[in-house]
């Protein structure tokens, strides 16, 4: 490999990695691009694009070929894209009643994809590593072929480490300290790397590549299942927190003198906005999970006024629990994900309220909250995006050699 | 000037405009470096470095001389530090009760302060742009030459666009929606950027550049005057929101049954911890201000039982409100500045109390929560970083001429 010095000053091979990266990134975040698309978004001579082009189309990574036909006259110039079979991740999900698997490609799309229910109840670690570890082998047999997966990424309905997919707590999983990326990696037998991270952070990532909150920089997803988790993006990049524990809406103090919530504290915004709360107020049985509360929403759609009533106490405390988020972090955009998706039109009136009387006028003016966009399966994008971050940021590394290596004995 | 291009297509005069950014804030951020130091922190080649130094040192923004004699044994090698005269921002602040003016040279060193009384109650914004003036002008007369002064920053005690410097709200001063950012502009006279920013955003910043948070990447500053702020730094940045409105943690909704807040919502945190909650707690009038809070704090110095249960009342509120900041945030530091700082021995206790019960395990095994060290100058010295932002990014574009600009006409 050649490491030359440019007159600068640079690693020319430094440089070359990172005009790759932004190439490449720009190609799987923006689909399709024009070389002069490229020369306008990186900054990079002609030159240099054409050269780096040529670099990944004979590595595998990028397809240049003809644009689609729009009807304007003349000879369409050559469109770049990736290849969606040169780099593929699989993306798992730990939800809290299913297991989820998918592959996908670069550039986003989605070449596979099933989801199995998992018993509500206590899942050991190892089951579901193995159970995981299973679904993955399936993905794995179906692709064309195997040598072009390049990493691993897993959405988990719980608190997780980022640096090694330790979960801290799962509640919907009665799991504590419990090391799920270590018992993954055993049972996947893959040599790529695998991340691990909550659900919703994975959801607002997703949500801000290829939903409702593209080009946006600033948003805040609420992530409703059994419990209630929040994801992040600041200035158009995932806010972790130091260890990657950010982001627990659920477990905002909003009712001080409320009742218990299964993290040992009392009055989280869970406690008031998770399926429980409202399943009590709409006079169903607490436990009743999902079903229970399409019932509800059934209701709800159906006009009765105490599901109604118990939807407008959500958006309420809802609203209560953002007008927080938003007051401290001046997002552009809230969304509503995963279950909450299904109950914006009845939350919305009251959740409004709340933050017109409780969010300060400047932040109050940016901000809209909308529904999310990519429902139940924006975490398992967002574990796919995540697992493409290694390839994103270097993909010389990842690059087919042309031809053999030759490798030369050192001393 | 020269506008090449390197081999891998950059534009070589955007590199060394880059290039002479990052050394420019390493110096300014981590005081006299080696030029071995330079080489190691930035990963430019020696020579590239020799050449750009001395660029600087042409330009008269950084000294080259010999390093300190710190009694290792042989000749020290000489070290690279900023000029401190040759580049000088203006400060400026309008507190609660008082106004004040610094000037800080490169580097970071105060040159001059001063702080003046403000009477409390309304002072319109054309008074304050002018008092602001008067002190900004003797300021620039007591420097040695007015020609290095390359910015002005400006810390306000309120909500504050960061845009154009528009306050929105500050209850203290009796303003909304008042234009202090073109007030200011017309009154000081100058043709540097001029930039406004939050109280409690600029004290964050100093204290990760200067403070007892330099080198934690993931900070929360409260910050308590007569009312509550907030500042944020995350992954090393401020995080200022999408207009600049982020970190109001006094806004956080505490006690939906509370009382009303100044910012015309109930039960925010700032109406359980400011000022105004403590006096009324600790048996005091609550319009006393600062002597007022004074006298509680030497009564809790003293033991009694009163003012110590009033602090203790504090903490509790400020352990829910943080709460949920570090269950959103993730952060390292939180660190208790302005008028809680001096409080934080009183407050302590019960704060840690509630976080040990509201925050996730997680998280709380990671967060400390300290007193902030920069006192009450935090915003002013953070006002300064704020005005060298400008020349940080492209110390180019102010480097002194080394021999008369020769103008050629054009057309």
């Amino acid at each position: 490999m050649l490491i030359g010095r440019d007159e600068l000053g640079h690693r020319s091979e430094t440089v070359r990695r990172a005009n790759l990266s932004a190439i490449v990134r720009e190609l799987h975040e923006s689909g399709p691009l024009s070389r002069s698309d490229l020369v306008a978004r990186t900054g990079l001579t002609r030159s240099a694009i054409r050269g780096l082009i040529g670099e990944l189309v004979a590595g595998g990574l990028a397809i240049e070929g003809p644009a689609p036909l729009d009807g304007t006259p003349g000879r369409p110039s050559p469109v770049v894209r990736t290849d969606p079979h040169g780099a593929v991740v699989i993306a798992l999900e730990i939800a809290v009643d299913s297991l989820a698997a998918a592959t996908v490609g670069l550039g986003g799309r989605v070449i596979d994809l099933v989801r199995i229910d998992l018993p509500r109840g206590k899942s050991s670690v190892d089951d579901i590593a193995i159970a995981l570890a299973g679904l993955a082998s399936s993905m794995r047999d179906r692709l064309p072929s195997e040598d072009t997966i390049v990493g691993v990424g897993v959405a988990v309905v719980g608190v997780v480490r980022r640096s090694d997919g330790m979960v801290s707590l799962a509640p919907n999983l009665g799991w504590r300290d419990e090391p799920l990326g270590q018992r993954l990696a055993a049972a996947l037998d893959v040599d790529v790397p695998i991340i691990l991270a909550n659900e919703a952070d994975l959801a607002a990532l997703a949500e801000h590549r290829r939903g409702v909150a593209r080009g946006i920089d600033d948003i805040v997803i609420v992530w409703g299942s059994v419990g209630v988790g929040g994801g992040l993006v600041v200035d158009g990049e995932p806010l972790t927190g130091s260890a990657g524990y950010s982001g627990e809406i659920g477990h905002i103090p909003v009712n001080p003198d409320g009742i218990p919530c299964r993290c040992g504290s009392i009055g989280c915004l869970e406690t008031e906005v998770g399926s429980t709360a409202l399943l009590r107020r709409a006079g169903r049985s607490p436990e009743g999970g999902h079903d229970a509360v399409d019932e509800v929403l059934a209701a709800a759609e159906a006009g009765e006024p105490r599901a109604l009533a118990a939807f407008a106490e959500t958006g309420r405390w809802l609203g209560i629990g953002l007008a927080g988020v938003i007051n401290i972090l001046n997002p552009e955009l809230v969304l509503l994900g995963g279950r909450l998706t299904a109950s914006y039109p009845f939350v919305r009136a009251s959740l409004e309220a709340e933050l017109d009387r409780r969010v300060l006028r400047a932040a109050r003016g940016i901000v809209r909250v909308v529904p999310a966009s990519l429902g139940v399966d924006a975490p398992l994008r967002g574990a796919a995006e995540l697992a493409f971050e290694p390839l994103l940021s270097d993909p010389a590394a990842w690059l087919r050699p042309r031809q053999p290596m030759v490798v030369l004995a050192t001393a």
